[in-house]
């Protein structure tokens, strides 16, 4: 193949070349006092505190540059990191991005990379005001967001009380669903009868959709307690059950259109399809705890009860019994 | 050798077990509002506005395991970021680190780097109040760093006026000094007679030290322009003249400290001592301009004077010529 047809690489430029096809890509916001390009960047903390959350992504750990595109990557190192400010309660401000490529990386990954955190931060209007670049022999991407709290407290996991309703805003077994579909190989003959389902996972698996408003919106209404659901609704519920020494009673019925959406395709793999919606990670939906009576802001949906702690210790129980799905799995150890 | 002498490694636990021993060690600091355990922390930002940088150290690129301890590993990943705020005059308050760590790491690894992040944080009050662990092929420390700005006006590196006085904290030259030494090799005979000087400069290339208290009072002072001087003098003090459209006349002489306390290593290792204090990098001193009669604050010394910009551009002179040394090489490439 011509040299011409070769796409660039990243190690045939310099740090400041590579940054400069980058920064006109990245996503600007109205807090920022100062961007990109001295040693530190300058951004607006009107409420007098600012909400911070870091988050990592691993080539063949994380993702795999076979599957997701430097767009599908940007795209879901914003939203997982977007959606732990939002859980507190927060409005996400910035974004600053350290990123480590091998020099063989095409520098046009690196641009959809910014076109992705920019797809992901601008419809909230965060901006990335800072980074970092290095070699290295695989991609990673860490991310640290920032958000303000407008005054609100910040909700934490601590805060859930017997009584209080549960509640989901977004869609469980999604992304457990397309990782499934990339793993048997999308255009195994198994799909092809469920071939838009599989596609519509697929592209929640790669491109992750968090209702982010949701989080300030959940705090307004005076969330007791909320968490982000990167692990699984079980793990992160228990999370919520532990820091609140409260039982969460989820009840499944109020999951039905998620293993309704899924079953289908859960059929053509033969996968457990309450697996995907029950322990399935990634999604990065919001579950949250309120009050019993408080009007839910959309899209929050109840999906069980707070109940008091028994002698079997702060847990999480389905349809008032212990859960018969294990619990999503640790991404460290897994 | 019997497996209870083995060092347990870090994919011998889960990601819960090996932050557990991490978490008594991390530094805390005062603004701290909500600390590490929830999907984010909150930060005091009493000023209105806060800095924040990121940097990222790749295992082989810029540390070996074989030279640096998780202990240094720490101090430098906290230094390089903390040194980032200071430069804009500001305070530093708080930092997050994203870590990815190999199965077969020593726990002990990440517990010295938690002691390291707390040995360079704690003296200047910044606590570390968030993180995430993940797995991978080799080590990356990606460090985000935040400081507040105490109601001054960030120093950028724009403000360099004609007439005023350049003036640097810190020592360059001993960082790429303790490099050289490193591989050359420590024991190599070349380095016998030199022992202490040998030692002091491997010392200030695995922990750098950066006067960071010298940023907030630059500010104080009325600096004009500062940075962190990471890539070498010349390289850096070139980014000040671009920024502020001025030509920074450096006067060797005020040099000559350092040369002379590098100059008998140097020699012993056939490198040139001038290259390692005009353009050795990561020494994270600070070089600020400041108006002509400011009192300049400890330990500031006059290292030069900013000039009119000529028919050539903004760039770098030593005595009043064109630098005769080439500048630091550019990390990513190099």
């Amino acid at each position: 193949m011509p040299d011409e047809q070769r796409p660039v690489t990243v190690g045939e430029l310099s740090e400041q070349a590579v940054l400069a096809r980058v920064f006109p890509l990245l996503p600007t916001a109205r807090g920022t006092l100062l961007g990109p390009g001295d040693d530190a960047a300058v951004v607006a903390a009107p409420d007098g505190r600012f909400v911070v959350t870091t988050d990592v992504l691993v080539e063949d750990r994380h993702f795999r540059r076979a599957w997701s595109t430097g767009e599908d990557v940007g795209h879901r190192a914003a939203v997982q990191n977007l959606a732990d400010v939002a859980a507190m309660g927060a409005r996400p401000t910035s974004l600053v991005v350290s990123l480590v490529v091998p020099d063989d990386l095409p520098v046009t990954w690196v641009e959809g990379l910014a076109r992705g955190l920019a797809a992901a931060s601008t419809p909230v209007g965060a901006g990335v005001v800072g980074g970092d670049l290095s070699g290295g022999p695989l991609v990673v991407v860490a991310v640290t967001a920032h958000g303000d709290l407008e005054g609100r407290a910040p909700v934490t996991r601590a805060g859930a009380r017997p009584g209080d309703v549960v509640a989901l805003a977004g869609e469980p077994g999604r992304s457990a669903g397309g990782l499934a579909v990339l793993t048997a190989g999308r255009s195994s003959a198994a799909l092809a009868e469920v071939g838009p389902a599989a596609d519509e996972a697929v592209a929640r698996y790669l491109r992750p959709r968090s209702p982010l408003a949701a989080g300030p919106a959940a705090a307004l209404a005076g969330a007791s307690a909320m968490l982000d659901v990167s692990d699984g609704l079980l793990r992160d519920a228990g999370r919520i059950a532990a820091a609140s020494g409260v039982l969460l009673d989820l009840d499944e019925d109020a999951l039905a259109p998620d293993v309704a959406a899924l079953a289908p395709l859960a059929a053509r793999l033969g996968a457990d399809v309450r697996h995907w919606v029950l322990a399935g990670g990634e999604d990065h939906a919001l579950l949250a705890t309120f009050p019993p009576g408080t009007a839910l802001p959309a899209p929050f949906r109840t999906v069980g009860r707070v109940r008091a702690v028994d002698g079997a210790g702060p847990r999480v129980l389905v349809g008032g019994g212990e859960a018969d799905v294990a619990p999503g799995w640790d991404h460290f150890a897994g």
